[in-house]
């Protein structure tokens, strides 16, 4: 779990002019841009989830002003993100990796694991987005893959390769951003009919 | 805003062997419960999103051990509930009021609101539900009723008298303790059919 990436999410973006050289944002602060972008156009309504925090310790000043004086970050039950696109429930987790070659699994919880094959399962549309960092290269794996290479393999990792096969590259945009719908639209968008 | 509410649900609830007599209980304690009863059986996977909280100062003791010294409850920026049922998205606020004739309208916020309007027009299931404390009385207010409750009154709270109208009780089980979805199951789930 990235902690200190955690406490990320909390920086407010106050210029909506986003440089688009701008190479030193993080998947997180991009996928938010795009997430936006998809409620300001009215074309999805997916948020992240806060980062869960254990608080320990408070000073109720007021009913309104409460000071958290000690606290610690918690494991998250579920993904990062989830909302709702063409009246579709939308789940996914993304991911960083500074590896060139493969996405080491252990950035992602088994219990997050489940929680995307329970979403795919009850009709929703699950997904990873995996971006390899230094080669600036981001992809989206349904669950389905991601699931089909965790059953037959023993591998740690999954290497590049694979996202390259089963996966969708998303190709960085000016706006939005990080246009992951642009792959569930062209697709299809339904468990049934595209085997998502 | 109840922030101190918001400390609650960091609470671990560790005993299984809930007590039907506990009437102590908060709303968002027993839906926490019944959406791991709900999980736990596989009908739906609907979870309560974390409080957000602003982090402003933390010592990094090491990149899996930060403890967070300073910090504040955000406003939330959708509402607390929310996830999936037989494919469809679910999207929901609970409140409690002490109040025994009518819930007052602050204790949603605007954009509240709105994010349930959009998730219905989306083609969700949204809706609020509200407990009346003292009286023991907890209804099911789907979206479409409660924005047309504000878009036809000047008044500042929803009568009990509209709840018992247009919402759905919800009587007190012992497992699921506020089943919520026997409302959705009952009146056919769909937008188009029921008018949800």
């Amino acid at each position: 779990m990235n902690y200190p990436g955690g406490i990320k999410h909390n920086r407010h973006i106050t210029n909506n002019n986003i440089n688009y050289a701008n190479r030193g944002m993080s998947l997180e602060e991009e996928l938010n841009i795009t997430n936006k972008y998809y409620r300001d156009i009215d074309k999805a309504v997916i948020y992240k989830k806060p980062t869960p925090i254990k608080v320990v310790k408070a000073n109720f000043i007021s009913r309104k002003n409460v000071k958290i004086i000690e606290a610690y970050f918690d494991m998250p039950s579920t993904t990062d993100y989830n909302g709702i696109y063409k009246g579709k429930y939308i789940d996914f987790e993304a991911k960083e990796t500074i590896s060139n070659t493969s996405f080491p699994l252990n950035n992602i919880h088994s219990h997050q694991l489940l929680h995307l094959k329970k979403v795919k399962d009850h009709g929703g549309i699950s997904f990873i987005i995996v971006r390899f960092k230094y080669l600036n290269e981001t992809y989206l794996l349904f669950e389905k893959d991601l699931n089909e290479f965790i059953t037959n393999n023993k591998r740690k990792s999954i290497p590049l390769l694979y996202f390259k096969e089963k996966g969708y590259q998303i190709k960085d945009k000016y706006n939005p951003r990080i246009d992951y719908l642009e792959v569930i639209d062209n697709i299809g968008g339904t468990n049934d009919e595209k085997g998502i």
